[in-house]
């Protein structure tokens, strides 16, 4: 399996990956989840969030914009996936920022079992318990080198890390894979690591048996379609719009020989 | 009255529609509504829906993103458009996927004397008791054929049904309306559905004594938009972009000729 | 200081502004805010919206999709902010179209020391008491000429009036400066107002000192921005797009000459 492999497959598949995230991007992951190629779903109501978890490839919890009864949902999602086996992706936002945060992403990770955690420096750091600064929902710096944090974060939190950042890193705690796929606008609009977040549940979908290789793949396939959106970007604005048109143009058959891994 | 007249009377009276709909589209929504021509207004807490619904000219309920709360905000807005003699239009966006969708989109059509119902035929079908395949929030498909559904639809539900796909059928039981305009690529974005579900309220407000047809003329209108969007599009970002574009650019005076409806 | 000063210094102070604001606009107001040069953060919670405003530059309160629970976390916000001194930007959005909307903004008025009011002419006058007409979220008109209403408004509720429309009117009830900049497109996508406010977040948050001019300064630049977007639209898709560019691409350096203050 290669990037390429595991694109074809999602687009195969169409899977339903189900999304409990915050207010300011739902729009946005959906609209990447589907120019990927998957098909999204929101539902965060306690009256069938267990529900549809259990209909889904992938369930993903971002705690962005959260409040009790979200987290209560999603919870209940995390849970019902756990049960049909279907891989769940934390998204710890702002994570460091607030206690609340801070503590509801820890609560998700001791009651549900998480595949795959998808966050910036400073709030992986958080969760394992490093030093780190984090501005609202912004990592300004961890006191450990992203590599290393990955794969502690990998071991302590007994998940896979996907730390992202100018080079991602992603873990399993005994082998951590590095895409430097990506472009720096990426960093200019919200919700790009949201986004992320929803590319990695979706590569999980169809691949719950490898989740280090899918996350990284994830991470691959999102980072070539940022490099492609640049290309006459005029900045932030018509960058978003081309993301999602190089998403839903990204080739299986190039994907191969443009991820930059090591 | 053609579809042309109807937009044109749309965007002098400028009426106020207000939506009560998922926190994934509501920016979408609202920019399609202004766009065409008329004022949108998102207003949920229990403490003003009835309120608001009491100003506007058509009331539009989309249970895409439901919460008990928000349920109860539309059964009281509902009633308050019922009492003053605005259009009602349902979307019940996801009805198979989850017993509480399928249940809250029941609830509604029982306590709300709804004007349309708008929705794709899975959701439809699973409202007339028809087999189904509902995805998350896409049809996968139907026992019956479409324009038998809208039909039996509109019968049983006592309201005129709006199902929308590749050919739209909108009937009131007696007579049923097929809409062939559109574009493939309405289907790569999320919110499209619901888009022409804030259109056919847009279009019944001016035409509250000609729902089918009005219904059917909203659906004309957006089709022929998202036909325009289509030109020069390089995926689902420019896309979208250029739906609203073209939704403020629908001309009235050549949209008659363009409509595809038999 | 001038506007180009303001900008140069938001740019390099990067401060976060933390918005509570309406589920519609959340997404393009953290876009704005990222692409003027700040950092937003979205967190309405109760248990972590003052543990978010004592971190932020400025607070910004906007009810466009007002309930219960937003408003409690709104004012515990606002009272946050005024414990650390940081500015409060609040948008009464749609004063005056529902006894709710009306009644809670005079309530975050009495009990949060608001710095900045940033309204149309119709809520501003609503919160005053001037005759108005709101329809849904829109000005209708006011029985007070602007610059008249922004004085008033200022002395009254003791804050730094911002009334915006074709020309915009910011006043401490002392002095008044009128705002010509801007471009007739902005009226044609939704939220543009409440990124506006959030754009005096921005600049209030570093200049805590000088709101009148800093409410003044960013209506400046965010109506240059307009001006710039609306070269080579199309339509309201494509000046919602180059809107986030032209904030991105703000010239600290030619901002002063392009200002129409008197």
């Amino acid at each position: 399996m290669t990037p390429g492999d595991s694109l074809r497959r999602l687009r195969d598949a169409k899977p339903l990956v189900h999304q409990i995230t915050n207010y300011v991007v739902m729009n946005e992951t959906a609209n990447a989840t589907l120019a990927l190629g998957a098909l999204p779903v929101m539902a965060h109501a306690r009256e069938e969030a267990a529900e549809m978890a259990r209909l889904a490839g992938a369930v993903v919890l971002n705690i962005g914009t959260l409040s009790p009864a979200w987290v209560e949902a999603m919870i209940e999602a995390g849970r019902a996936a756990n049960e049909t086996g279907a891989p769940v992706v934390l998204d710890p936002v702002g994570a460091g920022a607030t206690t609340y945060r801070t503590e509801t992403a820890k609560r998700i990770l001791d009651e549900v079992d998480v595949t795959v955690v998808r966050g910036n420096a400073g709030e992986v750091a958080t969760l394992v318990g490093v030093a780190a600064e984090v501005r609202g929902v912004e990592s300004i710096g961890a006191a450990s080198e992203p590599e290393e944090l990955a794969r502690e974060a990998a071991l302590r939190l007994g998940v896979v890390a996907s730390v992202t950042g100018p080079i991602d890193y992603v873990s399993d705690g005994e082998r951590t894979i590095a895409v430097a796929n990506g472009h720096p606008l990426l960093a200019s609009i919200t919700g790009t690591g949201c986004m992320s977040t929803a590319m990695t549940g979706c590569f999980l979908a169809v691949n719950a048996d490898r989740p280090l290789d899918a996350a990284a793949e994830a991470l691959v396939a999102f980072g070539v379609a940022g490099e492609d959106a640049a290309v006459g970007a005029r900045g932030p604005g018509s960058f978003h719009v081309a993301l999602y048109d190089a998403l839903a143009a990204l080739d299986p058959d190039t994907l191969d020989d443009r991820a930059r891994t090591s």
